[in-house]
């Protein structure tokens, strides 16, 4: 369930080129109408901007935003307007490379990989490839270590079923392997990411559902008492990303808002990568979980053009023509 | 390299199907017929008539195939006919069912995983996908144990960066690390695994040139100094298809041929699969090889409508139009 509001007809793409060119001219740029057109358009209506953009003006849009704009309503707009592959396969890279922000920063690994279709995976490896000029295997090779190294080169590697087929002696037999893992403290058994990165979603959740009917309490409890190191953290994130996506992106909100200052590039990431996605959902998980309203924390965090974009895709902002 | 030979200005599909359609009418199938149109298109042109066959007699040109033909020349066509990755994920699948043959049975994944373009493998792993109702690496949990689950989980799972970069320096190392395990009897060694799955072919050729350069002999001799287990065989395969696919696919040829009988399976995939890729490669390396043609170690070895397919698929059969 989408925030996004996409007028019922859409301008043509030439119509919004030449609205958008009209905005980078005149006295400063005419931000509003950027957000009105491009925070109004679902992706594949963005790929046709790009490319006719480019074809009348013989100039790239993402790199127009980039000279035009700045700051945090930059980022947030660019990110959203870009191919969705190339724009994972970059957060994907600069997660590889900032180690500044420990664990977090393979956390957007898992949630491409967890959170995502199979085809919208293969998607951004195939980006990562064209832009990095290497694979993304490569590159978790070469900067993750053990045992992460392992659980992540299974996770972006998975290519899942994609339809609801559950089978529930398969659960049972695999919630008690994971039991055991959990138990011995042996997180990094090759089952356990041969379950994690080759079952398909639905049946995971039903092993996850097994694992608390046998055991008593939930898979990410049972696996937060077996340590807080990297490993249990990032096992968290995989079980939340599969088991519920939309509460895990209310918590990457949630931790992005509260303390002090923001972290904008999670606030970016949990609302622009969901908008067309579940966001509805993470606005309700959100509401559910912490008593708040997210679209009034998102409003009392942020200002100016970057907030009027934020709600534009939370689909609350002035209504797109 | 392909072998196949298609007209310079091809029929319409419309005007192939009508031929295909007259061809299964009148008293028998006229098999010379189906030859000539089937052994002279190429992959796009097979798809586009199965497309119009379908929407002009509602009835699948697989199926018809199926009920018209018969023993090895029905398997061949079928073979040829059908879209690649379904092939190739029917020929995965039979592999990991049928055990009967040692190894060998495994092998057919070697040679998707690793001779393919990364683009095919997907497709074969979505077609997997459609046709089984689970994903080929569940299958290959189910079916394969270890060290051989862990190596093909690997292979099949990867998406290499498909362009020419080769780096000494990686080679160098990589390769004393190959070292290092032939040394050690580590085959399964999880930098094994990885350096085959992740690296680019390019890469990973100058890695087995090091090797040689390095140690005097060839990897695929270390690899067989470690012992004549499953292990060693199916990595020798996986050596062969990156190294040489060529190299692998005239011993898979060769080897369906000499001895009592033919074994028409792997003699299909030896030119039905390579047809359109890198036959012209095979026979010239089968000649060097074996110091004998190829072409007429084929017809010596098969009769009939059979004979006459394979011989069209190797381009020296009647010209198609």
């Amino acid at each position: 369930m989408a925030s996004l509001k996409v007028p019922e007809i859409a301008p043509s793409p030439i119509q919004d080129s030449e609205r958008i060119r009209k905005a980078f001219h005149g006295l400063g740029t005419d931000e509003k109408e950027l957000i009105l057109v491009l925070g109004h358009r679902n992706s594949k209506q963005l790929k046709e901007i790009r490319e006719t953009y480019q074809q009348l003006y013989n100039e790239s849009l993402i790199d127009r935003l980039q000279s035009e704009l700045s700051g945090d309503f930059r980022n947030a707009i660019i990110l959203w307007t870009q191919d969705p592959a190339e724009r994972d396969a970059k957060l994907a890279n600069a997660g590889l490379k900032d180690k500044r922000k420990g664990i977090k920063h393979l956390q957007i690994l898992v949630e491409i990989a967890c959170a995502s279709n199979p085809n919208h995976l293969v998607a951004v490896r195939k980006a990562y490839c064209s832009l990095f000029h290497c694979s993304l295997e490569e590159d978790i090779v070469a900067s993750v270590s053990q045992p992460l190294r392992k659980l992540l080169l299974g996770l972006v590697s998975s290519y899942r079923y994609d339809k609801v087929t559950v089978n529930l002696e398969v659960a049972k037999w695999e919630s008690t392997k994971l039991y055991e893992a959990i138990n011995t403290k042996k997180l990094d058994d090759d089952h356990i990411i041969w379950i994690l990165s080759t079952r398909n979603i639905f049946q995971l959740r039903e092993t996850f559902a097994s694992y608390k009917h046998l055991y008593g309490n939930t898979l990410d409890q049972g696996i937060k008492n077996c340590g807080k190191g990297d490993m249990e953290s990032l096992l968290n994130v995989v079980v939340w990303c599969i088991d519920s996506p939309e509460r895990h992106f209310a918590k990457v909100v949630r931790d992005s808002i509260i303390g002090l200052g923001t972290d904008e590039d999670s606030l970016n990431r949990g609302i622009v990568t969901r908008a067309e996605i579940d966001l509805l959902k993470v606005r309700f998980e959100y509401a559910n979980i912490y008593k708040s309203s997210l679209d009034d924390d998102v409003i009392g965090d942020t200002s100016g053009e970057y907030k009027d974009f934020l709600i534009t895709l939370l689909g609350i902002g002035p209504k797109g023509l």
